[in-house]
């Protein structure tokens, strides 16, 4: 009796106390006020401070902190930003004096529950445009469909597929808001897109003019989608079912392959892997599709859980919870899809799971802030299969060997740390293809405009930086006077002949997408045109079905 | 972007209303009357409605609609209960003028975020008062131990062990509040019991006088314990590992088998199996331990999942999350093992799961809330193998034939529907044993004080009550004039020879357990003493050991 008084005791006391601070101090706001405020909290800072800003990778900004900062210091960090990462959004311009008084006092109220979603409510946002029976069944077009590449279009809220071969825009869809990345379907034939509001779009490639087929809102803040990409003895799943991971409700969600119908809400929230607390805000980031079983390989961030979860039958979801650890983020597999690797960015550490046996194998330090997006793999003479990932704290690109078997020696260590020029980190991806000798390294968060623009060719025998390419300067000497912006995403073509690029500029202006000579490390091609404004990500159809990076 | 201002903006208009609305009407408490009503609430009210009063058994008491209904309403309720089930608190004088005028206040504020806990704060109540290398390797005493009763003397925060050979008090353990359940460990040497508070005792029956040898306390409100009982080609769990289930914090706690520390918490807020719903206040419900695999059956009651929770790596945890029914109660196991029949009540069905394939089976309405206990198991000559409940709302006993293979015209259907006698139903267990020719029903919970003193006796054969005992009236014939209370929880021995019930009576007068020869259905042995308060539920080491039910 006494223990559960004195639990309870602490919460109420706790309500009290910030009801009295409440009403002495904290700033009034309208419902209309509160609503502005929310949305541009939800925009600028859920990402890193989390939406019930109990922190992430940014600090925490509850109440209890940010009344005794008071209205005058949040301000002037929300104009100035700090050496730490937190932008300079009065400075850049992004936000406005009264945005950004209104923010500071909005961070002094208790965060407001965001809401929720259930499968009704997912199922009003659901739409089909073009039902899987009147879909063709074989392209309606001679492209090489294969070697399209899906290029998000960041801020103006459309994705534009482009001929690799021809280098010819194909068509632009129009997906809203910031998509986050492109998934290929198993079969190849479905691009879909997540947006970061939760928004999946279903892109059909055989249409004579590729287009969205079908769409639905599964959550209100999200950055991950896969797709069932096993076919083998316990059945054909390819195309049939697709995942999304929300941030915001902690979920994935499970939907049909073929309509984006929802299926099932999985809640994410759960407890630290480590100290056992409890985190509500429980956030799924990357998810890569197993090609040896009908399973997703699911990371959930806050916790440091990685989730093996098996598609099989959604009525019986059969999940491993494995111990990994907090803050993880992007990852992919390794060049024999058995292990997948994964940045838990916060601890400067890469974690490697088996797939096969559904357990931890290692952790490795590799850096500050990994982000290897997929990462990049190759076999190296000396230590076998190899696979690195760059960093947004470090300037160095890790590798780790990935054979137990015939290289246990090298196995999960670190055999090789490439520095790149200049100070700092900045690096987003990194990308190979086993056809070239090359890896390509982007820098667009360096805090240098310089090291922004610039791209690392690093040589896999070497291991050594062998060029750098800054891509705005070489696109002057070609002409090209007018083209700015960070330099983002190299990605290859299905061949591994080509390495694009896009130069992510200002939404006001058009830039281009930079198609390079992988052996040469030339410039080939310039795409521009009207339709390539905020370029980000780019995948090939090819490479991302067959996770080839 | 428009999706997220619409979803955003509704959760903060409601924000905003509840404030408006609160300011006007919603009288004002201080912090200790918030915290005194909050007591009283978990005392009284949590059990059917919630910690969060989102409803459960009871209906939800969420501002919006407690403010609707106004203090006069709330009061009236509390005070006279409704023929739905809710009880006269006033009326039974059980609380006060002034408490129920409290806690209607305390019903139209939002209800306060009950605490949560990590496993440090588990670890500050962990206590073990005699460790493992310090116990006994034989018992220190020639007592029967396998024939021992564990009874729970419910309001005054104790148990007892009396020796089932000798009707001799072995020993009292001072475990705290209201004991739920006991659980035997898997050699049967150890029991455990949960109390509603969350805290779970380790009793080693092998110590000179049986005591607690170590104490925990994993949450604020709890229900279930079992403990692994797999010895096979996987390991041998005995006495391994425990599991507690809880309602607050909504989770449930891995726990050392042989000192009760804890492991690890798994959060089980989830989505409602059939809407996709979230569920916060998901409440673990009954939990059995699979025979066959190193397996728990976790019944998550209001998202009406069946949880198959491997327990051979607590760091990666496999799981099965089955869909099942909503409000999943009590339940328990087929003679066989194989199959786990769980009520879910309010859903007037018993579903049945398959530990084995790990899947779903069927589902079988029974009558108006099923309330089985564990259920009780026996071979009739027709049906076969069957298992039967009782039931809260009717008065009926329901049988289920469970054997697929060799009747599978009878597996999963109704086959035998026995009425008992009298109005409504009442019945909180049903009893048998292999060596008995009978089941045993108690109907302590019967609206009728005549029928709350009650045991009826099944014949297995005829499938109808063939007997009616009234166990006051028969103490009374033997002399006990004095003892009164409601009969619960018949008991066998270990040899199916008896059965022990509780007299349930007030805290401050002591009572009696009954123990009746089955064959005769006649008074065998009253068992009184000071310390018999408030007795409630028997458990028998052997039968509760292996699942004898």
């Amino acid at each position: 009796m006494k223990s559960f008084k004195l639990g309870l005791a602490a919460g109420v006391l706790t309500l009290g106390a910030s009801l009295v601070a409440g009403a002495a101090e904290v700033p009034k706001l309208t419902p209309e006020e509160m609503k502005k405020a929310s949305q541009i909290f939800f925009d600028r800072c859920a990402g890193c401070h989390g939406m019930l800003r109990k922190g992430a990778t940014g600090p925490a900004l509850t109440p209890d902190i940010t009344r005794q900062r008071g209205l005058q210091y949040l301000e002037t960090i929300i104009t100035n930003g700090t050496p730490g990462g937190m932008p300079d959004w009065g400075r850049q311009g992004i936000l406005t004096k009264d945005e950004i008084k209104l923010l500071a006092k909005f961070l002094m109220h208790e965060p407001p529950e965001p809401p929720l979603m259930s499968l009704a409510e997912m199922k009003k946002w659901w739409k089909v445009y073009v039902p899987p029976e009147a879909r063709p069944t074989k392209p309606e077009h001679n492209l090489n469909w294969k070697n399209f590449m899906g290029i998000i279009l960041r801020d103006v809220g459309k994705v534009a597929i482009v001929d690799g071969d021809t280098k010819k825009l194909v068509s632009i869809v129009d997906t809203g808001f910031a998509v986050h990345i492109f998934r290929s379907s198993g079969t190849g034939r479905y691009f879909l897109t997540i947006g970061r509001d939760g928004k999946a779009t279903l892109i059909d490639l055989w249409l004579k003019k590729p287009d969205k087929v079908a769409e639905v809102k599964v959550c209100y803040d999200a950055r991950s989608i896969d797709t069932s990409k096993y076919k083998g003895p316990r059945g054909d799943f390819m195309d049939k079912l697709a995942i999304v991971g929300c941030y915001w409700p902690p979920s994935f969600v499970l939907l049909d392959g073929q309509t984006l119908e929802p299926i099932k809400i999985v809640d994410t929230s759960d407890y630290t892997w480590d100290t056992n607390e409890y985190v509500r805000e429980a956030r799924v980031a990357s998810i890569v599709a197993s090609h040896h079983d009908p399973e997703w390989i699911v990371s959930n961030k806050e916790p440091g859980k990685v989730l093996i979860v098996n598609y099989e039958d959604p009525t019986n979801l059969k999940m491993h919870y494995i111990d990994a650890e907090r803050f993880l983020h992007d990852g992919g597999w390794d060049m024999s899809k058995r292990y997948f690797l994964v940045a838990a960015n916060m601890r400067n550490k890469v974690i490697v799971i088996d797939s096969v046996e559904k357990k931890y194998v290692a952790e490795i330090e590799t850096g500050v802030k990994p982000h290897p997006g997929r990462g990049a793999n190759f076999v190296h003479a000396r230590y076998g299969p190899v696979w690195c990932t760059g960093h947004l704290g470090s300037n160095n690109v890790a590798c780790i060997g990935t054979d137990p078997i015939n290289r246990s020696r090298y196995a999960w260590k670190l055999v090789a740390n490439i520095e790149l020029p200049g100070p700092g980190g900045g690096t987003l991806f990194i990308k190979t293809h086993p056809e070239s000798p090359h890896i390509w390294v982007d820098r667009p968060l360096s805090a240098e405009p310089k090291l922004q623009r610039e791209l690392y060719v690093i040589d896999k025998d070497s291991l050594k930086v062998i060029k750098t390419i800054n891509v705005i300067e070489e696109l002057k000497k070609k002409g090209y006077k007018n083209i700015d912006g960070r330099v983002v995403h190299p990605e290859f073509d299905m061949y591994g002949k080509e390495v694009w690029v896009s130069v992510w500029g200002r939404k006001d202006k058009p830039t281009a997408l930079v198609v390079f000579d992988d052996r040469t490390m030339e410039i080939k091609e310039v795409i521009t045109g009207d339709w390539v404004r905020t370029p980000t990500g780019i995948f090939n159809v090819y490479t991302t079905t067959n996770d080839i990076y």
